[in-house]
């Protein structure tokens, strides 16, 4: 029993410092203080920031207390430097608008009964100058510096100012203050977790193990998941664009996906992998992916539609069983659909390809493009249709 | 009139950063705000703390405002990482009476109805650790690594706590909480009093000149002069002990407290330093020197008393006009009386020494010496004598 909990706590964990003493704390029985912290800005989560709540939830279900931080001490000071135009200082009301949003979001994943949301400003403002210099005592320059981007920045001669060396040092408070058992973080969060477990050494408790989730890979299955990049799924996208683009990843990275996002057992998943090894279609079980994603963030009656609607989309556009496959390689990590549809043979020039899109006869997997300034990632791989009769299904390389 | 005033203000100073900033303040007419910090231990002063002092009391005797800084606030903190066990944390009371003993020496010196003391307690236990954050942010790592210990150490592998890089802002924070318009101290304090210039910059205000003074030597004229080295002359020694170590400096030394320890105006030093070149006796200025130091701290009658007992002695003693003149090697920055007085010539062996010693029969500058373990400290040329006959006067060099 203790061994398969250890065993889904694992799934997809990228590592955990020190195991051992997760395997000890878990045989002590009680609830453990499980923490996550979050930035108190930017609210709009995507897939990729639930990985690491998928994780938070498994901890749940084993009858863990899940601390959801909101760092909102260091969010209301905002860039002190005044040099970080997008990281400004929030009010007070900012934050709680905030936070309100990221528990409706997480709340999709979590259990709101058994979810503890904390705020670091509550012990962080009662504190004194004082208390953040005896703080400041317990970690060396030599460590910080030892940190990935401070090492590059001081080597190549950027200047890195003081305050930012406490803010590891106050998120590793906040494991003392909340006595947390466990922190999980991404792998780029691994240092400051580490400071936390330190400090709890040095205030006299038993340091919280670490646990890091890797950091998803978009659509194109490469670069990170992100807004910036265009490459995500946000958990308030609608079940058709949900339904879109989970058929729209490689079949690697599906079992990526089914690794990181999906509650169903490993086990399971394997099987079915195994399947598809020996000739199953990868795009059913896509399809049951896309499924639970979008039962999880809408429900099963919205899923249900999607496919339908999906697949009816499929029947109108009478697309053809037998199609040509082409690989384009992408421009600066995308390609103009005006080039596509040239590169691809399905119209004879760029401005072709626009006059057919702007008269509605261009589709991307059964759905009429609207935008002729359209850019497709990297990393996709579907199908384009002009007019009745032109179909191919193109991938396109980074 | 302004020009006599800056020549005054640069007398023995080592650095004036920057000056034409002075001269322009000087040239404004008000009354400058002239800060000098101190820590809130150890109030036991010397002669070597004064210079700075007696720089201090130089602007106030020109109209401007002396604020004598004690800086409580990192004191009450003590080292948070306990490794210094000598800078442990003082209490509120113990600071206070700290501050005391430090008052009283001081107003020796500096006029008490025209010295503010204050404490940087009074404003840093009002801030909050969100505006220590704030203030971390005015300076980089990279800067605060150049500070020549931190820089050693850093290089050297030693530790160097983060909370060590907040002490010289939270002194530079002082300056702009005090306004300051110039801060004095010693050459080694130069990086911390510009980080002072550098922080009222960031917060709006006019820069502080900074004003560096040099460490005063020793007794022995190479070492600072410190408590820990036993080569001082401290502010509460009595009259006979001032006069007696006054007298046992070298010459080009006296020259040297001439320029930071006298109020004797520097074209009257100059004068009397012809003299001696032109064959006067330096003795007689040194005489002077003391009994300008002795009437500072205690009073005329005490340095007319020091100067008949110091001649009485030696008139006692029968002290021969010639006697030999003998220089000896220091071990270990000093000498061992019995090797003295051996290697002296003035007894056979060590044991001939301790035996003379404790039978009252030795004497340094005619005052016996009662201590056979006594180690006499290199720079100093003084007169030894055992018995009724035997004298030499023992120069021991480093």
């Amino acid at each position: 029993m203790q061994e398969e909990m250890l065993k889904q706590l694992k799934r997809g964990a990228d590592e955990i410092l020190v195991e051992s003493e997760l395997v000890k704390k878990l045989e002590e029985g009680r609830p453990l203080v499980v923490k996550a912290g979050f930035d108190p800005t930017a609210p709009d989560l995507h897939l990729g920031h639930t990985v690491l709540i998928n994780k938070l939830k498994q901890f749940q279900d084993l009858g863990h207390e899940v601390q959801f931080l909101i760092g909102d001490f260091t969010g209301m000071i905002g860039d002190p430097t005044g040099k970080n135009v997008t990281r400004k200082a929030l009010t007070q009301e900012e934050v709680m608008d905030n936070a309100k949003t990221y528990q409706e979001q997480v709340f999709k994943v979590l259990d709101p009964g058994k979810t503890k949301i904390v705020f670091n400003s509550t012990w962080m403002n009662k504190r004194t100058p004082a208390d953040l210099i005896q703080l400041a005592a317990k970690h060396t320059v030599a460590r910080m510096l030892e940190r990935d981007d401070f090492s590059k920045r001081y080597k190549g001669g950027q200047p890195i100012a003081i305050h930012e060396f406490l803010y590891p040092l106050i998120q590793g408070y906040d494991s003392v203050a909340m006595k947390a058992d466990i922190e999980l973080g991404g792998t780029d969060q691994k240092f400051n977790l580490l400071v936390g477990r330190q400090l709890q050494s040095a205030y006299g408790q038993v340091p919280q193990v670490v646990l890091t989730m890797p950091i998803l890979e978009g659509l194109d299955g490469v670069q990170k998941m992100s807004k910036s990049l265009n490459n995500y799924i946000g958990i308030a996208d609608s079940p058709d664009d949900m339904f879109g683009k989970i058929m729209s990843i490689s079949d690697e990275l599906m079992w990526r996906y089914f690794e990181l996002l999906s509650f169903r057992p490993m086990s399971e998943i394997d099987q079915w992998k195994q399947e598809c090894e020996s000739g199953a279609n990868p795009r059913n079980y896509k399809v049951s992916l896309a499924q639970e994603i979008i039962e999880r963030f809408h429900d099963a009656f919205a899923a249900k539609k999607a496919l339908e609607t999906f697949e009816a989309r499929f029947q109108r556009g009478a697309m053809p069983e037998n199609m040509d496959e082409i690989t384009l390689q992408a421009q600066d990590g995308g390609l103009a659909i005006a080039n596509l549809l040239k590169d691809a043979g399905l119209v004879k020039s760029t401005s072709d390809a626009m006059r057919m899109i702007k008269q509605g006869a261009a589709k991307i997997e059964g759905e009429k493009i609207s935008d002729p300034k359209l850019v497709i990632a990297a990393g996709t791989k579907q199908v384009y249709q002009v007019g009745k009769r032109k179909f191919a299904r193109v991938e396109i390389t980074a």
